[in-house]
């Protein structure tokens, strides 16, 4: 079998991992605060790059605590906020693992489509003028996780405006954020509501994921309720790698390996859309302006299961459509192009185009969407 | 106020981490493995440092599972084996975070005495004859914290016959394993019963705590079980902390820093017990042979509250007895040595005893145990 090409995980290649910034920044942070890198520190994080993202976002640092990877934030979230039971609602398609994590806990999430400028914000209005109470609506505004989609500016205030006519917390997870290399930045929503809304993010995908930290920024009250289900979950998260963060933050490493990655990432976008309209014109998709993901929609009926088995005996990997939504997606596909370089993009391509002439015998022509 | 001396924390002075090592073996590690430290790797934990664990216990890979510091190893643990109501034996008085993490589950807790030797297993035996049905017992078997105290063989070996006959699980936890200083070391009982026991220990106490490194050995089932629960709660732990704790144990710099620690907890502890027994004679304590704690008698009826705040006052920390325990222990405190030089404890002790003077007017002779 030939050399596997992934479009399956969100991760970025190592050659856009500023490793011997990173070595420079451990290096530098364990002279300048041994005592702060190697105690146990507190809940709330590594002090001084608690006081670097609070700077960055504007806010007191008491709105903010930084744990280990934003996957961990949200975990907290959930435990703070969500009952079993609850309502939740959350974007169709979104992150699989969030989709789980609500689940575990007994959630009742509900789906409201997402669309090319994001949320459909009056499908959710309909939900909730039929009765539904949600906690919480989890959004990804910034090239969502699998759609690759970015919330408008004018659903952004809609969303909020329902929010506090229905009473529930906007979270904002946005760990793409600052992987955007086209089009224009909009504000986050937490900067417009601070009270109404709870913002994650992460620097997994701008210095690496292995280092594992991950912020939350939010009400005051709120954020002190987690940090003790953070100490009692963990004592403290880890001072050595956000002091590493801290160093690389503060000394211009981070910027420069947020460059580094825009730059990757805009290539890689453009020959994976270049690659799909040559190769597999069937497909339909919206290109991305930023972050990591792809979302492929095929002609309605296309079997996404047997395209998934035959893209794998040639070698290329890609996540279902289907895992991302509750019921449905079988015709649609998440690739991820973080982690191959633009070589690979037009070699997965092909294979990929390949297995879909193979499997797509009598599929009809139109898409679904 | 004079310079605060804290016997409070379970931490290490700055003086004996060995912060050049960790700076070397960081450097080291981020040039051998780039992908390995900066990828996601995976919720079992950095692949080679599981691998040394495993070999140093001698166990397959597959029963260990490396986290982010050994308190999360604890609620994993507990996540998957205590359900509310289940009835958990702890040590009386134990480790007041465990207390806090199983009281929040629900869990029935019952203390059964510890005793200089160890869990008093006699007492164990009438607490299930008189039919107790636990789920768990959760042991400190090196250096206990808070009481510095030490299971005996025939005591290992008794604990897990009942465990057996009584079908539980035994939880050992022992973070301080490696820093024996005087006497002999005895065998885990994981070694002795590898079904039956589950073990958690740390490079919080040989390395450094912000570091953030513990891990568990189990059975293999149970490890896959909490390997889900750590996919779902952070998808994977610290590879940048755990490729640092790899090299730095592969490179012998782990065992460098292990002689060092206990060469100065050595120090200390015979400083400790030199300076109650000339200052503070009313004091009842057990010389310990290891690890980081002193647990303190004073006569019944002493007053720890009023001289916690007496204490205080003078500027000397300690933890009260009254924290370590469901009820009682009024007269009884904890004194770690493991952050204090030998100047402070010499300083420390004489403004404890001081304070102690002042609050002990009217106390009998008598010891209270």
């Amino acid at each position: 079998m030939p050399k596997t090409i992934s479009f399956a995980r969100g991760a970025p290649s190592l050659d856009i991992v500023d490793v011997d910034g990173l070595r420079a920044a451990a290096d530098a942070a364990f002279q300048k605060d041994p005592a702060g890198l190697t105690a146990y520190g507190t809940a709330v994080g590594y002090v001084p790059l608690r006081e670097w993202i609070a700077e960055r976002h504007g806010v007191p640092t008491e709105r903010v605590l930084v744990t280990n990877g934003s996957m961990q934030a949200d975990a907290f979230l959930f435990d703070a906020l969500v009952e079993p039971g609850d309502t939740v609602i959350v974007e169709r398609p979104t992150y699989d693992r969030t989709l789980l994590s609500l689940r575990g806990r007994g959630a009742d999430v509900r789906m409201v489509e997402l669309e090319p400028d994001g949320l459909d914000v009056q499908a959710l209005e309909r939900v909730l003028k039929a009765g539904a109470q949600p906690k919480l609506a989890h959004i990804i505004p910034n090239f969502q996780n699998p759609a690759g989609y970015t919330l408008s500016a004018a659903k952004r205030e809609r969303l909020l405006e329902l929010a506090r006519e229905h009473d529930f917390v906007v979270f904002e997870d946005d760990p793409y954020v600052a992987l955007r290399f086209a089009g224009e930045s909009l504000p986050t929503m937490v900067s417009m509501d601070p009270e109404r809304v709870v913002y994650a993010s992460s620097f997994s995908k701008t210095v690496c994921p292995g280092i594992r930290v991950g912020y939350l920024v939010g009400p005051a009250e709120l954020i002190a309720r987690i940090q003790k289900l953070a100490v009692s979950a963990y004592i403290s998260p880890n001072m050595v790698a956000q002091g590493i963060v801290n160093e690389f933050a503060r000394s211009g490493g981070l910027d420069n390996s947020i460059d580094t990655v825009k730059r990757a990432l805009q290539e890689r976008a453009r020959t994976l859309c270049e690659c799909l309209e040559r190769e597999l014109p069937e497909a339909r998709f919206v290109p991305p302006e930023g972050g990591y993901f792809l979302w492929v929609d095929l002609p309605r009926g296309s079997d996404v299961n047997a395209l998934f088995k035959a893209a794998a005996e040639r070698g290329v990997q890609f996540v279902k459509g289907s895992d991302f939504v509750l019921e449905g997606g079988g015709s649609s596909l998440r690739l991820a192009y973080s982690g191959v370089t633009p070589e690979e993009i037009e070699e997965g391509v092909s294979r990929l185009a390949e297995a879909y002439r193979e499997t797509a015998t009598g599929v009809t022509a139109e898409v679904a969407h």
